[in-house]
C-alpha cells in the first residue's frame, strides 16, 4: 500500500461476484480478495455494464466455438472507485474514481510487437471463455487489478457512464478501421448498444451525414439521441435499400462507410446494395456464416472489414466521455443490484425495452 | 488521314468480325469499316485473347445479369498494327505496332472526376452486354478507335503477347487495391489467366513470397513459371489449410496478401483460414452469392475487396511486356484463325489444356 | 431565366466591383451584368470576407512570383441571395441564399481526371493573378457564376458566417489530408483565420486534443471559441518547445499530427520539435524559403506534407456551417460597406485587433 | 552449448576488434570473447561493409550531436558463419552461414509496442554513439548476438554480399515509407551506397521507371547496373530540373516519388522541382539544415517524409539476396584485411572510386 493511505487491506478481505455456472443458471458467490501484487490496485466496483457476450453466455453458455466449460465470472464493462493500491503505483492513488480496461494483452508476442494488441495471442480478456482455464470476469464489487488498466474518470461524470467506456472503445475501434470520416456518408446498421455507440463514435470524428437502420423504433430513438441524422425503421420502410441504392447522383449507392452491428446476413446484404463503390464495410457484428453477392463486392469494387475489440480506444473512450464529447445518458436503460442479476440479464435480452442494462455492485452493500 | 501517309483509306473497306449470334452460336459476320473522325486510328487486329467473359457468353449468353439480347460482336484483348489515323493524331502512326485499351470511360461522369473511372457510369467496355445497345467487341481484323486507346508495342515483342495486356491489367488493378506488397507473403487462389497473371504482377511489385494454388497441375505449372515460389494443388494436398492456417510463428495464419481469381466459394473460405490477422483479400473472381465466416472476418479483422477492370494499368502492363519484366510465353496455349473460331473456344474452355487461347486475326488474310 | 420567375434579367444591368488597381490603389468600378449563359446564375453578393491573399494584393501587389500585371477584381470567399438562374438550371431558383464556390477546375485536365482538381492545369480561381489575364474576384455586389458553384445555405444561418465557408474548406482539405484524427494529439500553430478554423476542422472531425500556438493573446482567445483545449502565447510562454519535444511518456515528442498555418519558419521549427516520431506536419501556411532540421525529419520519421486550397470541402463546409457544427460567431470582427473597402483592409491587416473582416456588399445599396 | 556440436567455446577466446580511438585512430584490438548466454550465439565475421557513419567517427569522431565520447568498436553491416551457439537455440546451428541483424530495440517501449521498433526509446545498435556507454559495434572477427539477430544466409552466396543486406534494409525500408511503387514514376537522388541499394529496393517492389541522379559518373554506372532506367549527372546535364519538372503531360512535374539520398539542400530543392503534385519524397540521407521552398511544398502537395533505419526489413532484405532478387555483385569495389583498416576506410571515403568498402576479417586469420 502507498505510504500514508489511511485505507489498508483487511486480512481475510471478501467480494461478491456474479457467475456463470451453467446456462441459464446465474449465481452471486463469494470470494477472497487477493492481495495486491507491485502494480495493482484494489478497484470497489461501482457499475458494470452487460454486454451481448454476457447475455450469450447466460442464455446458451457461449457462442460460437466459445463454450464456458467451467464456472466463470461474467462482466467486463466496470468503472469504480480506487480502494488501494501497491507501494510502487502511481497512475492512481485510492478515491480515484476509474474506468477498467478489461483487455490485457501479453505484450511479448509477434501481434503485441506489431502494434496490435487486440489479436494477441495470449489475451486474457475479462469474462472470456476463449481460452481455458477461462478469464475470470469483473462483475464483483472489488475488484484487484493492474494499475495500467485505469483511466480516470473526471469529477461529475456518472460512474454508470463511465462503465460504458469498453462498449465505446469498440465503437471507436470500428472507426479507426474505416479511416478518415471526413465528408463520408455513414451507415450504421443495427442500433444495440455497439450500433448506438458506432453512431456516437462516427458523430464525433466528423462523418458528414449518419443513416442509422434498425427493426426497433425504441433503438431507433437512442440512435437519434446518440447522433444520427436520419432513421429508418427497415421493418416498416421496406424501400429503403432501393432508395439509397440509386441515389440520384451516384446512381450505384449511396454510402461511403457502413458499420455492421448487426451481424445479420439481411442486414448485410441490404447495406451492401445502397454502398457506393469503394465503399468501406466495418463488421463489427459477430454472426456465423454469412452470405454475401461476391459480383456486387468485385462490380462496386467495396471493401468488408472485420473490427476486433480495441486497445489504444480505450483511453480515448474514456476520454470522450469525460470531456462530455459523448453524452451517454440515452444509452442507460436502469441499474439493477447484484441480487436482481436475473432480472437485469433478462431485461437486457429485450431489445425492444432494453438498450444498455447495468448492474449495481454498490446498491446494497452500501 | 495524315497528310503523306501512304495508305489510303478505301471507299467500301470491310472487316470480318466475330459475332456471338446466340448461346453456342459463334458467327463470323463481314461488316463495313466505318470513316476515321478525328482524334481516331485504323488498326489491323493481329491476335486477340479469349477471356472468360467471352466464353460466358458463348456458353450461356452471359453471366448474372448480364445477357445478351441482340448479336453482339466479341472481345476486348486485342492487339495489332495501325493501318492508318486521323489528320488530327500525333500519339501514333500508321505501321505503329499497339496494344488497344478496350475500356473507354467518359471522363465527365462523377466517378471519372474522382479518378475511378473504372467505376464509370457510361462506360463503353469493348464486347460488353452490360449495356443495349451492347458495345460491340474488338474481335475484328480491322478495328476503329480513338489513339488515346492504343499503346505504342516495343519492337521484339510479339503481338500474341502484347494482345495480353488487358488481363495483366486487371491483375494489377488486383495489385494495386492490396496497397504495398513490400515483405508480404501472398497466395494466389485459381490459376486460371488472371490468377496466373496476378502471381506475375504481385512477382513484378516485391512480395516476398507467392504461393498460388489451384485444383489442376497444369494451371499450377503455368503460376511457377509466371513466379510462384510454391504452387499446392489443393485436389490432393488437402492437409494444406491446416498447415497455413497454423503457421508456427503467427499461430492464426500465414498470408497478408490473398488475390482471390477463381470466385469459387470453397476457395475463398480456405483463404480465409489461412490469412493473418489484418490480412487482405483482393476479390477478382467473380461468382455469385458466396458463404464467409463472419466471426473470422470480425476476429482476424480481415478485409476482403474487390477489384474491377482496370484503367491506368493498362498503360504500366504494356510497359512490363514491352520491357520483358512480365514474360507472357507461358501463358500462350495457342492461337487459331478466326475460322476455326469454335475450336479455339472450345479449348479455351478446358482448362487443364489452356491457359490463354488466342485468335489470330492475320492467319488467313495475309 | 426560369419561366414564372418574377425577377427579369434587365438590359444594362450594372454591379459595383472592388478592385485592386496597383499596390495600396482599392477603387470600387462600376461594371456590365452579363446575361446568363445556360447553367449560369445572377447572386446578390451578401458578404464577402477579406483573405490574407487579398490583403497580399493590397498590400505589396501579390506575392512570390503572383503579381498582378493588370487591374483585377478581388475576392473569393462570398456568399448571397440568387437572384435569378438560367432556364436550365434546376440546383438553386431565385431566392435561394447560397455560398458560392470560388473554384473552377476545367474538369478536362489530367489532374482533374484523377481526382485532383485542386491541381488543375487551368484552374481559374476568383480574384488570383495566378495566370495572366488574371481570373476576376468576386466582391462585387451581383456575379453570375455556374449553378454547380452555389451551395445552399440554411435558414437561419447568417449570410456572413456562410461567406467563410471558403477558408473553412481549405481548413478542411488540410485536415484531409493529416487522415483519421482519431485519438491524435493535435498542434495547430498560427492562429489567424486558418489557423482558428484548422482548430474547428479538427475538433469536427475528432482530435482526441487540440492546441494552438500563437504569438497574440487575441487570436488565442479565438482559437479557443473555435474548439481548442489548450493554448500557447509562444511570445511568452519560452518553455513550450521544451516542453511539448519531453513529453514523459513518448519522450521524443507530443504531437501527432500539425496543422502549420503561419507559413513562418521558426513556427515549423519549433513544432518539429514537439512532434512524436511519424508524425505529420500539414503545411497551410504560405511563405518563402523555410530551413528544416533535416537530421530531425529523418531521425523521427516526421512527414511535411503541403495542402493547398480544397475541393470537395466546399460542400461539407457550408453543411458544417448549416448545421452548426461550426460555429463561425467567434470568427467574425465585423462588415464594412463597399465604399469603406480601404478600412475593412487596414483592419483586417492588423492581427491584434481583427480575425475576420467582411465587406457588407448589401449595405449601401439597400 | 548444444550437446553433442564438435565445437566447444575454449577458455579466454579472444578476438580482433576495430576500435575508433579518437577521430582519424582507428586501432586493431584484441578483447576477450564473453560465454554464450540463453539465446546467443558466437558468429565468425567474415566480411564487414563500411558504411558512411562509420566514416563519419573516423573521420570527424561522429555526425550531428552524436559524437564518440570514448573509443567504440566500429561496424554494423556483417555477415559471417555461425561457430557455436547455446543450449536453448533452435534457430541456427554451427556452420550456418548468417547475415546479423545490427539493430537490437528494446522490445518494451512504447514504440516497440506500437510496431515502431526503429523508434525504440531504448535501441542497442550497433556501432553507434547515439547512447553513452556508447553501443560496441561489429567488426571483430568473432562476435557474440542473439540467435535472433541471425538470418541464415543460402548457399552459394558470398558473405561480403549477405554483409550488404544491412544498408539494403534501410534501403527497403525507405521504399516501405513511400507505400505500393505501383505505376510510380520513381527519382533517386545521391548515388553512394543507400541510393543504389535504393534503386535495387525500388526495381524490386515494382517502380515503372526509375531515373537516378548524382554528380559522378562512377555512381551512375552502379546505379544503372542496380535496375536504373535513366542516369543523369547532374554536374553535367544542367539541364536536367527544368526537363524533368516541365514534363509535357502533366506539366506541374514529372516523378511521383523520390528518395533523397545524398543529404545534399540542392539535391532536394532540385528534386522538388521536379516532382509531379502529390509526390512522395523519401528523405534517407542525413544532413544538417536545409532550405525548402516552402511555397512549392503547398502548392503542389507535396510530402517529405523521414526515413529511418529499418525493422522487419532486414529478413526481407537477406531473402533477396539469397534468391538473387537483388544482385550485390556492382555494389562491391573491395575487401581489405582488418590489418589495412585505414587503407580501407580511405578507399571508402572516395565516391569517385569506391562505392562499398568491406573488411575481410578471415583473410589473415584464415
Amino acid at each position: 500500500m502507498n505510504e500514508g493511505k489511511p485505507f489498508q487491506q483487511a486480512l481475510g478481505l471478501r467480494c461478491q461476484c456474479l457467475v456463470i455456472q451453467a446456462p441459464d443458471d446465474l449465481r452471486v458467490v463469494e470470494q477472497a480478495v487477493g492481495e495486491l501484487a507491485p502494480g495493482e490496485v484494489m478497484v470497489q466496483v461501482g457499475f458494470g455494464g452487460i454486454c451481448g457476450s454476457d447475455l450469450h453466455y447466460f442464455h446458451a453458455g457461449g457462442f460460437g466455438t466459445v463454450r464456458i466449460k467451467r464456472p466463470m465470472i461474467l462482466g467486463h464493462e466496470v468503472a469504480g472507485t480506487v480502494m488501494a493500491v501497491a507501494d510502487d503505483v502511481q497512475r492512481v492513488k485510492p478515491g480515484d474514481r476509474v474506468a477498467v480496461n478489461p483487455s490485457r494483452p501479453c505484450a511479448v508476442c509477434v501481434y503485441c510487437l506489431e502494434g496490435l494488441p487486440n489479436q494477441c495471442l495470449d489475451m486474457r480478456f475479462y469474462g472470456s471463455a476463449m481460452r481455458d482455464p477461462h478469464v475470470e470476469g469483473a462483475f464483483r464489487n472489488l475488484l484487484v487489478c493492474d494499475a495500467t488498466q485505469c483511466e480516470p474518470v473526471a469529477g461529475g461524470v456518472l460512474l454508470q457512464h463511465a462503465a460504458l467506456a469498453e462498449p465505446l472503445s469498440v465503437a471507436l475501434h470500428g472507426v479507426s478501421r474505416a479511416g478518415s470520416l471526413l465528408g463520408k456518408r455513414v451507415l450504421v446498421s443495427g442500433c444495440g448498444p455497439i450500433g448506438a455507440l458506432a453512431v456516437a463514435a462516427a458523430r464525433v470524428h466528423g462523418a458528414a451525414e449518419i443513416t442509422a437502420v434498425d427493426l426497433t423504433d425504441e433503438t431507433l430513438t437512442v440512435a437519434r439521441a446518440m447522433g444520427a441524422d436520419v432513421t429508418v425503421n427497415v421493418a416498416t420502410d421496406t424501400d429503403w435499400v432501393q432508395r439509397y441504392a440509386a441515389d440520384g447522383r451516384t446512381r450505384k449507392g449511396t454510402f461511403d462507410v457502413m458499420f455492421e452491428c448487426s451481424g445479420n446476413e439481411r442486414a448485410l446484404r441490404a447495406g451492401l446494395d445502397t454502398m457506393r463503390p469503394r465503399g468501406i464495410v466495418v463488421q463489427l457484428g459477430l454472426g456465423g456464416d454469412v452470405s454475401i453477392p461476391q459480383n456486387m463486392v468485385v462490380g462496386k469494387e467495396l471493401s468488408i472489414c472485420g473490427s476486433f475489440r480495441f486497445h489504444a480506444e480505450f483511453a480515448l473512450a474514456v476520454r470522450l466521455i469525460n470531456e462530455g464529447r459523448v453524452d451517454m445518458r440515452p444509452m442507460v436503460t436502469g441499474a439493477f443490484p447484484l441480487s436482481r442479476a436475473r432480472e437485469a440479464f433478462e431485461l437486457a435480452s429485450d431489445r425492444t425495452k432494453a438498450m444498455k442494462v447495468l448492474l449495481d455492485f454498490a446498491a446494497e452493500i452500501a
